[in-house]
């Protein structure tokens, strides 16, 4: 029997369990599945931790979550077409739930699925090499509880390893003077480390954005972020002032493009992530930015040079979970020889041109219908549940409109599921004022609330 | 020609490429070398770096020094022996210099030698595989600066990579409430971000005794270290208490053994670093904890399973610079054939006896002779210039009394040179007071101070 190996128990792999686990249920074979996950736990970045730089192991932290973290979009662009909000959790809730709630929710379709027994938790992949002459990968990996090294082969590989993980940290001048602390967005843990301080965010990121965010909310003295090209242009606080270009530091002074400069007492860098994959053998090793149509993945999930491998999850994401079912569906077909691949100069020319389609959008509508479009392709030629993709598309302009807005209250609205026609539940405390991002505390209703 | 890889160079690696060039200009013939750094220059944990976590290449950052970092030992017990502080500085400077002055000092040899051209910096080393059928090492590297992957073949392979980069990071029960920044020390970079704060240190090693130095001397309000099995016992200042064991935390208090809690603001771990090389095959791969004389290395260097592998520095550290140097000469001489190996069997039962010697130490006095006489037996099978081994212990001596005298005022201690008989010169300002610790400040002499 065939075997594929699964690099990872984020959302995108744990689709891809469950969409094999799902033509099971329908009664076809299926190849053997081994998934490897690092952490002990699955759901990825969803998958809090404290930790930051190095893990236990020795290895790069993979979570790049904080604590406090809400879905920074409405949970109404992300819900699963096969398991609803409603199923999952029996009652309506709001449209932006905290980390925990959206970690629950993916692990609800995960152990209805019951798929957990194909992960091997705690196991690292080091090496991934492929023989040409066998036509098999050799995965090496690191068992970290028995502490063994060892290796298997597949014929199949996805890698479902994440993007947002490996920081990009740019260096300004003054970095190795400046007096407090200096990290990455991936290392951001907890805001009340910088309450009553002044702090410099650079970037314009979503990242700049949410974690200044928070920072406002769990009281900081003073928020400073800065741009290189486009101010993010939000309705911001009194203390928050968005600078351009971040020229240089010293010991605990910002000097900015306009002239001015501010004392801070530390510096967050939302540079963004690299695209970083040193357990992949260079020849298989996908390269490049994040963007909405990366070259060399055809469908955006085939690698083409080797049709045997596979990449999920690997997009600039408007869309996320129900496109990386969408990508999980598609990649199980083309497996199962359901779906049958062009010849790698077809497979290259299509992906050229909707590669370079995107470089010609001009708006953040654009992009979105892009991506939009890419999931209804996918979604076409599989058995993925179809679900209204227009709709979510307006659902993502209401959210833009929103931020505009109100940038301390979008997440105070609530939106109309796709798949249920049903609306949200306003939430009982403004995410502003909301300080407990609990669980326990985020399902409450009001009874129990009233009753405390 | 043979060729030999040495990965990483820092001390132990610029050793490797002294001994060579040492040989060479003594007309003998010396295989090809090439040093891989992954870093862009030389000097290893000396080259400071303001950067935490991941490094600009997606990497682990490798440093592990921080800003105002003085030697914690004597520079007269790490002097090379062919080249003395004298040489390199043309004047008389104290004994505790700051990490600028001894990444000068270490350069100042490996520059005279010419052979900083050996080096390959920007490139990390990926992976490396030995060829029974060969009888020949490929090495997988990543040239940051080309952005390339290439692979080369070697005859040799010395690994200089350091153990001092890979925290080990325990968890304790609360650490996921907790509300300030925890760090390992790994990740320590400036004492000004912990000015005015509540610090707790976890362990009672060189680096909770050394950064909880720095903490106070750039005013830390309170310090607290816990131990796990025996206090530091120093006489510590009166903000800093030393408490037993840490058995959990909460949101912004530790409770320690004895009963007591304390209200800490950021918790740093120094609880010491793993021996960490994912980059090399399983089978070749040293696993160790931090000891005197590990498992599977005959003379503390040569990989007994495969003699053609070696590896410099992986022993605890009484002695460092000059015991590299001892090291290095010895694998040199090896390669060059001028020293016979005896047979697996022999080196493995060498290595037992000494590593169970190693666990019947009682006492500082005794592990520091342990180490002591280990160098005198590398020193002589090689032309490394013999030096009084006796003396260094003796200073070595004196420090942990001077440490036990005045934990905050032994760096104002000076001691004789075993290389030169001359003693060295006090510094102009006690080490509490010198808040600059720049090169250039530290080597300003009376007539220029009196001069400003
Ligand atoms: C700060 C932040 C906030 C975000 N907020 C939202 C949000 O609000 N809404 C939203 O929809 N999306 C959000 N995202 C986007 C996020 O990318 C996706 O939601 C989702 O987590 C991506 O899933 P994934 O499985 O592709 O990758 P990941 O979630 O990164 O999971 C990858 C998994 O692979 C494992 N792995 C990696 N390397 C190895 C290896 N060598 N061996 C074994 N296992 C390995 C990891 O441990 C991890 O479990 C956010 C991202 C970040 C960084
Ligand atoms: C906080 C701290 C303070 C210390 N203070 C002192 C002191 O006061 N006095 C003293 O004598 N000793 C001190 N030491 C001990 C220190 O270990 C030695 O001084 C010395 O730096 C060890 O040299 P090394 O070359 O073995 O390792 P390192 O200095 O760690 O150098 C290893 C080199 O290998 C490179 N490398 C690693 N992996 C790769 C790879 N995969 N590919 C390519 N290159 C790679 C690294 O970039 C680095 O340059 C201290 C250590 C620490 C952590």
């Amino acid at each position: 029997m065939d075997r594929i190996a699964i690099i990872g128990a984020g959302p995108s792999g744990m689709a891809q369990l469950r969409a094999f686990q799902s033509a099971k249920a329908k009664g076809l074979q299926v190849p053997e599945i081994v998934c490897f996950e690092k952490q002990n736990d699955w759901g990825g970045l969803w998958n809090y931790t404290w930790r930051t730089g190095i893990d236990e192991h020795g290895e790069p932290v993979h979570g790049s979550m904080y604590r406090y973290l809400w879905s920074n979009g409405p949970k109404e662009a992300l819900e699963f077409a096969d398991y609803t909000f409603d199923e999952h959790f029996k009652k309506p809730i709001a449209s932006y739930p905290p980390r925990a709630v959206l970690w629950d929710y993916i692990q609800g379709r995960a152990e209805k699925a019951q798929v957990k027994d194909l992960v091997r938790f705690n196991t690292a992949v080091q090496h991934i090499h492929y023989d040409d002459a066998t036509q098999k990968f050799t995965v090496d990996v690191e068992d970290y509880a028995q502490q063994r090294h060892y290796s298997e082969q597949f014929d199949y590989v996805v890698v479902a390893s994440g993007h947002f993980s490996t920081p990009r940290v740019p260096v300004y001048e003054g970095f190795d003077q400046f007096h407090g602390r200096i990290l990455h967005a991936h290392d951001f843990r907890d805001a009340l480390e910088f309450k009553g301080k002044s702090v410099l965010l650079v970037g314009s990121s979503y990242s700049a954005e949410d974690i200044g965010s928070q920072c406002y909310k769990y009281g900081a003295k003073q928020i400073y972020s800065c741009y290189r090209s486009k101010a993010m242009g939000f309705k911001w606080p009194k203390n928050w002032s968005e600078k351009p270009q971040l020229l240089r530091v010293d010991e605990n002074t910002a000097y900015f493009g306009d002239g001015t400069s501010a004392k801070i007492d530390a510096i967050i860098l939302c540079t963004g992530y690299l695209h970083h994959f040193p357990f992949i053998e260079d020849g298989l090793r996908l390269r490049t930015h994040n963007c909405l149509y990366p070259l060399g993945l055809y469908q955006g999930v085939v690698w083409e040079k080797n049709p045997r491998l596979f990449y999920l999850g690997m997009q600039d994401q408007w869309y996320t979970f129900n496109m990386f079912d969408a990508q999980a569906w598609f990649v199980r077909d083309v497996i199962l020889g359901k779906i049958a691949l062009p010849s790698i100069d077809e497979m290259q020319s299509h992906t050229q041109t909707l590669h370079e389609k995107e470089q010609r959008l001009m708006s953040d509508e654009q992009s979105a219908r892009f991506q939009g479009d890419y999931i209804k392709r996918l979604i076409a030629q599989t058995d993925y549940p179809s679900f209204n993709i227009d709709a979510v598309h307006d659902i993502f302009m209401q959210w833009k409109k929103h931020k505009k807005e109100n940038i301390m209250g979008f997440r105070d609205k609530v939106y109309r599921s796709v798949m249920t026609g049903k609306m949200a539940k306003p939430h009982h405390t403004p995410w502003l004022y909301a300080l407990d991002d609990s669980l326990e505390s985020y399902l409450e209703d009001e009874a129990q609330r009233e009753a405390m």
